[in-house]
């Protein structure tokens, strides 16, 4: 059991940001990644397309033998983890609760979520901070155009600075002291979003947050693969060349084996 | 015969930019418009998954006796034209041979492309350009940006200015003369694209031509449906929810009646 690897599904590159994180505080683990390429984005689509996906790309990795699911995408975190909790009988893990966690630790109660269109409707961050600390303000909005910056590799640029400008002033007049990045793409804007936000606000990422729950987990139940330097297999299900190309900033490093397969 | 529908498949909402000149140029056409909006984009997808998908959109266009297909989607024309022409036993008309056909008219043959990574990728329009007029340099960006900033609303946003001038500096370096807009997203761009790329560059609009060539095609075979005011059925394979509301700027009215299917 020990050794079975961890499976990590996103609609695209935006999960490895997620498997970057559980790589660096779980170190000799196995992980089987897969990003869902012929279909992505997630964040842009219905809760009831986005839950069918999401069964169809766990079921890929429930048949691999996984010892435990992490939804590494927001959107699919947002409305799918009932629906896989009922299907699948193994630990899912999903990104919000661990990012509203950490977002419930706010001095002011003042806290900013950003995220797609499909995370930001579902209200599940709200829904998830509000559990913890019922006093606080949640204000939150869409950012669609974060995800085709942080993969057109402008996350620094000054289109990137306006366009967060735009989105985040009715959150910088909120007064918020928190902000989640509800979403597997936005630490690649970190920067960006610190200058914007300034240098008070906290900024959370669900990645880190959720690879600090895994690990918490397994550290509890025993679950820990005793090794050093685990094996990471990467799956897509439209061919691998973009996916290599732009996975490479959000993993931090080279993607050295993507194979394709058929989902659904 | 005459009496059958034009049927206009695209990835999204894109496609409507096509309807709408259909509609403008030939208003007594029944139409049938099929947005494979569970999928989209087709614009960062592998021409492999591209052609799949196309053929499948096309299958329930035909299922519906369609007399005309259009492929609305560059990218899908780019990449699946042939395919497309040899499953199904009727003319099949893209975006890419009318929008090559307006801008081999260029006077100095310094011509720019752009389009979605697929679509400059495959180099479809260059071949075309060239082989009307082989003198032709053709100067080819895909310009990812700006599909998002359309769906977005920020057309014509301070934004969308900034991103066209860092995508679009080689082409006035290069002294074009004619611009063709290769993603049926971009004619909502066409304000900031032309105070960009200055008043003496032309403007070449795939999907304008596109039905100026679908008529042409009609009076010639005498296919053109003699009533006023035909039918419109839209259909898309996601909730409908979001391509209504994104969808009023690229059809430049309300959609009246919008279905959900299975294609796939």
């Amino acid at each position: 059991m020990l050794h079975r690897a961890i499976g990590i599904f996103d609609s695209g590159v935006g999960g490895l940001t997620v498997c970057k994180e559980v790589i660096r505080q779980l170190p000799g683990e196995n992980l089987i990644y897969l990003g869902d390429t012929a279909r992505v984005p997630y964040g842009t689509k219905s809760a009831q397309t986005v839950e069918r996906y999401a069964l169809e790309a766990a079921g890929f990795l429930v048949d691999q033998g996984v010892k435990l699911l992490v939804v590494a995408c927001n959107t699919a975190s947002a409305v799918a983890l009932p629906a896989l909790r009922e299907r699948y009988r193994l630990p899912v893990i999903g990104v919000i609760e661990p990012g509203a966690r950490r977002a419930a630790e706010s001095r002011n109660q003042r806290i900013g979520v950003i995220g797609t269109e499909g995370t930001i409707g579902s209200g599940r961050y709200e829904e998830a901070i509000r559990a913890l600390l019922p006093e606080a303000e949640v204000f939150s909005t869409a950012c669609p155009l974060f995800v085709p910056l942080a993969e057109e590799g402008w996350a620094e640029h000054e289109v990137a600075r306006l366009t967060a400008l735009e989105y985040l002033q009715p959150l910088i007049s909120a007064q918020i002291d928190t902000l989640v990045l509800g979403c597997t793409h936005y630490p690649l804007l970190r920067t960006t979003l610190q200058r914007v936000m300034g240098p008070g606000v906290l900024l959370v990422d669900s990645a880190a947050e959720t690879a600090s729950c895994v690990a918490e987990l397994f550290r509890e139940q025993g679950l820990e693969r005793p090794e050093h330097g685990g094996q990471r297999d990467f799956y897509v299900t439209d061919v691998p060349t973009r996916f290599e190309r732009v996975g490479r900033a959000f993993l931090g490093r080279e993607l050295s084996k993507v194979d394709q397969v058929m989902i659904g």
